[in-house]
């Protein structure tokens, strides 16, 4: 790995100190930094580098996985970082950086390579990155590489827009666009296991598998970001990002080997490939939600427009869930399910792989409680890649039942997503970022949705705070023969269907 | 089930003792005997009813595998059992007989099905199944079955002699030949697994599979049937049938989905499929081998030929390899090799299907610790299925190393194999059973073998008592660029080949 100066915008951010100084202490820890490594934090706060080290060293106390290994170590861990002040709209600032930048690559030798690392609101990318450029910070012999974090424009147009603007200074293969959910170990882990077993490659065709399932459920409400919240929603909060590179890895992983440089392609594939939406049939594709009051954990909890800071007449969706379509060679015929929210039942994110009904049951034989294969991949809070196999009762011949069979167990010791990510970018590996026509495709795909919801052509289902979301995304799967998995247990609804959901599911399953 | 009169014989014999009353016992607690049900034992030895129920209460204490539950039930159990002293020439012994098992019957009420167990040696089974036809037993109006136990036969022509025997008064339907190794828990899990699961159907294809490995390797050596075996052999001890029992139940359950009654047609016609082997293509197919001193758990370990019993110049196989082709739509460029041998470095019974080679490996990535999948299924001392496969450690990427993961775990209190097939005998169930055809066949593909043997065409290969067999069977492996899986480490050859059979075959392999 060669040798770099990190710059970091936002140091004294939130995410800096939760998420990014413990990955980089973490990846010192495991070797995974270049030998020779220089990080300058830029923010408006005075902070002296003596400051800004005793904070990065909090953070670490307060968040790193491993811990914090006393001595020597941890003190030549500090020693490369250097914090400077800097006003974004001020062009001196950046002079200043670039002096600080370019003493300490004489100090320590460095070539010029240069990551910046955006952990600043979008509203900054383009005047930061129009300042790099500017300064001079961006024109060194070495490399340079640019890091932002979502969201990457507010719909179409203005992510075209502000991709237009960013490739005045950086070249689309400069540019790592993080979606956290990429680096989760159980992505990469399914592409490893199926790379590396042919007996999982047997099984994961698409002859099999009956639809797929993603689903990444929430417990918690909007929290303190209330007025960002209501503003977002749940499909560009979610979907347009998360759920649909959560979408194009599995479709791609599981159709066949790729080369890190094929990867951005194939997803674009699986993108150009999905059934795109017109805005009149979007109320039979998709299902938009809104919680009510409910109960979490036998705790009542408020509805969505009771929670402070949201209008009491928002229609903001807090629940997105959608049926899709991928019209490729490998795909076609497999349905893709997709749902999102906040006040769920439980919290969870995984992918779902639903096999065909068995094939070759004995006829006649009373296998009620036998259930369909499932693959599994849980990304969190559980990690790990189960295959769900039914057994046979040995000892009482006959009677099956299902059971999980851990595939891939989350070991202790897992980087987290954060290594992962910015041990990639610093490695100049972009197979698990999201590339610039993938990102443009969903917002393409996503925006008859957006304008659907926006003109209210839909209906905004309300379901209670701890439940699995609104009845009608379990009858969006119940059209085809199919029910969510593994969902919670709910509670007793009271609304205006008697039976519960899931047994609804169930019978039409059945 | 239908209430059924079972008539032993062989009743004071180690088998009776050993398997049949506890497996009686187990079915009893377990409410898989019949509502009502006798049992008449018979034997030469002058025993009253009291003495042989204390025996069998004996035998269940020292090997029911779930113990004795003391009480009324122990006693209910018991009450069911009567004796008679029989000599298997005296025809007023089975008179005798007749009047008992009537008597009971009519006691009990129960209609005259009679199953006929001959826990006795083979020389007695025609006397046996005359005297039972001549005597009227085997003529009242409900069904008979007639259990036999191995061997049937010591080759091709005496198994045909046999058969026509005893076909005069039973017909094929109404025997049932007991192959042990089918009644083991682990077969039938193999075809739970199957049959329950698509995912495991959608692994199991022949385009996936590189090779089939049936081993069962003992580590005892002849102990006190020295004077038998040395008559028998290998072979006929063990290929002709458990082998080529397994061999035929794999092929037939990985290819497809069987009723119970075609269950006996389909291991026909992979019988009939395998390629025949004539007696001068012997040399190449097959390795004898013959056990010499060695040490086994570190201590030294006889020779065969200084057994107790044996005679110096003795010229019998104790260790028997094969490697056979299945000559039919499915198989067709799968070789099977089986093996099996006496004071073997390990107790094993295990069936190991190789998956080809990674099909989607990174290229150029180093992935040495990365192995072949493999699904195991261990018959026994262990009783489990797994499926081995490659693992990246998450927390380095890249390194692949291989994890067994358990598809069926062995349960504790499964079934024993007697207590299986003698449930199934009670039931009318042959599915778990060799049939005529199966062992004719089996006989006739044996034949050239025996003869190869006999006339001494094929080297007698030594190998070392603790290890895995001679050289020469690792070389049968090597020829297609396999090896045999999971042996245990061997200790150092004195041979003259310098480098150990293991590396060797690794070697070709890779």
């Amino acid at each position: 790995m060669e040798p770099v100066t990190l710059v970091l915008f936002g140091a004294t951010g939130d995410l800096a100190k939760r998420k990014i100084y413990p990955a980089l202490y973490n990846l010192y820890l495991d070797h995974k930094l270049p030998r020779t490594f220089s990080l300058v934090g830029l923010g408006r706060r005075e902070w002296s580098d003596v400051k800004f080290r005793q904070q990065v060293e909090q953070s670490l106390r307060e968040f790193s996985r491993s811990g914090v290994k006393e001595g020597a170590d941890l003190e030549a861990f500090l020693q490369a970082f250097r914090y400077s002040v800097l006003n974004i709209d001020r062009t001196e600032d950046y002079s200043k950086l670039l002096s600080l930048v370019e003493e300490r690559e004489q100090v320590l030798q460095l070539p010029p390579n240069r990551l910046f690392y955006l952990s600043v609101g979008p509203e900054y990318f383009e005047t930061i990155a129009a300042n790099i450029h500017q300064s001079g910070l961006g024109s060194a012999k070495g490399w340079k590489r640019l890091v932002i974090e979502k969201p990457f424009g507010h719909d179409l147009l203005s992510a075209r827009e502000l991709n237009q603007y960013l490739s005045h200074f950086f070249k689309e293969e400069e540019i790592y666009r993080i979606d956290h959910y990429l680096g989760k170990p159980m992505v990469q882990g399914l592409e490893a296991l199926w790379q590396a077993n042919p007996a999982i490659q047997g099984l994961l065709k698409k002859q099999y598998i009956s639809n797929v399932q993603i689903t990444a459920s929430e417990t918690v409400g909007v929290e303190e970001r209330a007025g960002y919240y209501d503003h977002v929603g749940a499909l560009r909060d979610m979907v347009q990002n998360h759920m649909l590179q959560l979408l194009m890895m599995t479709a791609t992983q599981l159709s066949g080997k790729s080369t890190p440089d094929q990867v951005s392609l194939k997803k674009k594939l699986v993108m150009e490939a999905l059934d795109p939406l017109r805005k009149q049939d979007v109320s039979q594709q998709v299902v938009r939600g809104q919680y009510v009051a409910g109960s979490q954990q036998g705790l009542p909890v408020p509805g969505y427009k009771a929670e402070p800071g949201i209008p009491a007449d928002s229609t903001n969706e807090t629940f997105v869930a959608v049926r899709m379509l991928i019209n490729d060679f490998f795909w076609r015929g497999v349905p893709f399910y997709i749902r999102t929210g906040k006040r769920m039942g439980e919290k969870a994110t995984r992918i779902v792989i639903e096999f065909k009904e068995p094939l070759a049951q004995p006829a006649g034989e009373q296998n009620d409680k036998a259930k369909p294969n499932l693959l599994i991949i849980e990304l969190g809070p559980k990690e790990r890649i189960t295959l769900q196999l039914n057994m046979m009762d040995l000892a009482h011949k006959g009677e099956l039942k299902p059971v999980e069979v851990e595939l891939l167990a989350g070991q202790t010791g897992l980087p987290e997503a954060y290594e992962n990510l910015i041990h990639d970018a610093l490695n100049g590996d972009s197979t698990y970022f999201a590339h610039w026509d993938e990102v443009e495709l969903s917002w393409k795909w996503v925006q008859p949705i957006l304008e659907a919801f926006e003109e209210n052509l839909i209906p905004l289902h309300e379901y209670p705070a701890g439940s699995s979301g609104p009845r009608q995304a379990h009858e969006l799967l119940a059209q085809d023969g199919n029910h969510w998995w593994l969902d919670v247990e709910e509670p007793e609804r009271s609304e205006e269907k008697p039976v519960q959901i899931r047994e609804y599911a169930q019978s039409v399953n059945q």
